[in-house]
Parts: C-alpha cells; structure tokens; sequence
C-alpha cells in the first residue's frame, strides 16, 4: 500500500457514470479506485475500462474485489445467464429485472471500510436518480441512509462520508460535464449485455445513447446495428 | 439452493451470542445460516463451530462467504498479526484494536441479499451494545441506520427487517437463555486469539467468562491456565 494521502475512495464500475464521478474528484485532490467483479456478464470488460480509467485518472491506489456470493445468490439478470437482459422500456414500472439485490450497500460498506483505514475523507458514489434505471440504491433517500450507517457504525463517524455527485443530473449533463473534464469515454463501458459491441438495446445502452444524443455529442464507442 | 421457505437469515459466527440468537430464530421457524471468513486469526475454529451449530440447529441453508479483502485492508488486531489482540481491560475507553472497520455493515448488507433473494423475513444479528466490547456497529442505533437502508435500497423495502433480539441483553442473560434452549455451548468458539484453547484474556474471552460467572453456570470450553 502506498503512503500517499488519499482524498477519496471512488466506486469505479468503468461506465460512464462512475468515470466523471470520479474525474470530479480527482479534480479536487487524490484518490484511491475500487472496483467489484461479482459474476456479471460483462465483468471482464467492465475490469478492463476500470483498469484503463484508473490509470489515465492517475489513481494513487486501486483495488479489485470479488464477491462471486452475489452472482450464487442470483435473483438478477445481471448475473443469471438463464434470465435475458430486458431491453430498455420507456414506459416499464417498477424495480428492473436487472437489479442485484442489495448490491450497492455491499459495494459501498467495503468502500467504506477501505476508506477508514485510509483515513480518507469520502467515498465517492456514482448513482444517477431521475435519469437512471429505477434502482432502490441509487436514489438519495438510500444514500442519506449510508451517511447514518457510517456515522453510526464506524470509528471516524460523520469524519467519512459518502458522496454522490451526479445523483440529481441529467445523463446529458453528467456527459457535458465529462467531456468538459476530458473523460476518456472511449475506455469506458455500459453495456449490461455485451462485451465488445454494445447491444444499444438494454437499459444502459439506451440510457447512454439518449444521453449522448441530447448532449450533442457521440458516443465513441461501437454499437451493434440495430 | 433448497426450495423450502426460509423464514430468518442468521449472522452465525459460531460465538455464544449469534448461536443463542440463531437458536432463539430457530424456536421459532426454518433458518439459514451465514458465516464470514475474512482473515481473522480464529477462522478455522469458527468456521469449525459455524458447521456444528448449524448442524445441530437445523439449519436449511448455510453458507461461507469468503471476504479476504477485509482482512487485507488491515487497520485490526483481529486480522493483523502483526497487532496484538490486546488483554481485556474494564477501564479502557473508546473502540478496542479488535474494531474491524466497518466489518459488520458488510456482513450485513451481504446477509440482507441473501435474504432478498430467499424471500425470507428477517436477518437475524447477534450483536451485544451495553454489555460488550464497544464496537460502534454493535449498537442499537446502528442497527436502526441499517433498517433504514433496507428499507430504501432493497426491492422489498421493509417487508425484511434487521433483527437484534440480544441487543440490550446482559451476558449472563444470554447464556440464560442459551441454556433454557438447550443451546450446545461446547461447540461455540468465542476466543480472538487461539483455536484450540481458548486465552482467557482477549475482550471475548473475559466477557463470557464473566457471563458465565453471573449466570452461576460452567463454561464448558477448554481455557489456557491463566
């Protein structure tokens, strides 16, 4: 482990999201980068953009979890390769079927944990709430619950908190704000389905193209011909 | 994975408390048992005591998650070596050397898709506030944060409930009831330090010892000549 100070632990997926979240904070002073493989579809290609991003970014530290428990406890199109992917559905009510069960609050306790014993100041979490897919844990009411949990549960308290940047922005915005950043979008990945070409049909896929399309600008990586 | 409905997901360590709480859920309907490894000095011993409590609870799922990144996040003398676990001391204030950061949230919040996943009702947590050792996330407000969070960032929202059914008993109470239900305490492990006779003089040991002095009863685990 390095000796340097770290300012931030940021949850770093390798999509778009995460990837201005954390060039936000990497603005304002160093951070540390983690990432989690838990059994996804696509978690060699979401390994990769992490790799990728923390190195253009300059992160002082990284670290790569696995928790194949998620994957083995299934309930997730993400994970369970005999439940399909559902394509993106304007008018779908409700929790997707690509949800993991309570898997943000695990990604963000060992954030947390990482944090404390770097003695960092926050956690930096990507979650988008309008503008993104419907999940219980990406909502603010979820994260004003972390902020308790820390305060509460860890031995720094209200010190080390949980920061979510882009919870209330547009994907369009988060995008502007990205390339303003420099943001390597080409390195990053969204896709739920697919590991080399985007399928373009799945939550993600669309929330991105919209994104990029209401932005002006393109999206740089490949799609599938739809 | 059995088809048989689970009631309660149980944090089972294999100490005394979680194994009377486990047992306390059991009277009462179908349990499944979780366990961590993480790198503490005693894993093999709990995960041994793990087994046999489940066993001889009737446990209809169980399960060992492995979580080494815990471990080498350091910051604990429970999975550092090169820390000592410290000898008990009545007059110590603030959170011991053995505080795993954040440990429990992590537990937790795994514990909680689990839950999700089998439909269960409830987690069940074995933590102890007034009579332990001090660890903030062994608290009752705590355990109110992390209901909170449920709530907001699960699909079932508080339909599942995190229960600490021993939070505001004394150690002699638990070990009280434990008898009264019949509770196989020889096969419990609750030393930080050795696995095979247990020090006597971590935290963990000099709380139990003292329970089991206030309840009038016998320890039945073999302790090193003090």
């Amino acid at each position: 482990m390095s000796d340097a100070a770290i300012n931030k632990v940021v949850l770093l997926s390798g999509g778009m999201d995460s990837t201005v979240a954390a060039a936000l904070a990497r603005r304002e002073g160093s951070i540390a980068c983690l990432h989690f493989t838990y059994g996804q579809r696509t978690a060699a290609r979401e390994r990769r953009s992490f790799g990728l991003v923390a190195g253009v970014l300059g992160a002082v530290e990284r670290r790569i979890i696995y928790l194949p428990h998620l994957g083995s406890f299934g309930g997730s199109a993400l994970t369970d390769r005999s439940l399909d992917v559902p394509d993106a559905d304007p008018a779908r009510v409700g929790v997707p079927a690509t949800y993991v069960p309570f898997r943000n609050a695990q990604f963000l306790a060992a954030a947390v944990a990482w944090a404390e014993t770097l003695q960092a100041q926050a956690v930096v979490y990507g979650a988008v709430e309008e503008d993104g897919s419907g999940y219980p844990d990406c909502r603010g009411v979820f994260v004003d619950a972390f902020n308790r949990l820390v305060e509460t549960g860890t031995k720094v308290g209200a010190e080390l908190r949980v920061e979510a940047p882009l919870l209330h922005r547009r994907k369009s915005e988060i995008i502007r704000l990205g390339l303003e950043l420099g943001v390597p979008f080409h390195l990053t990945w969204s896709c739920y389905q697919d590991e080399e070409v985007a399928c373009g049909r799945c939550d993600s896929c669309a929330l991105r193209l919209r994104g990029f399309r209401e932005a002006g600008a393109t999206d740089p990586l490949p799609y599938r011909k739809l």
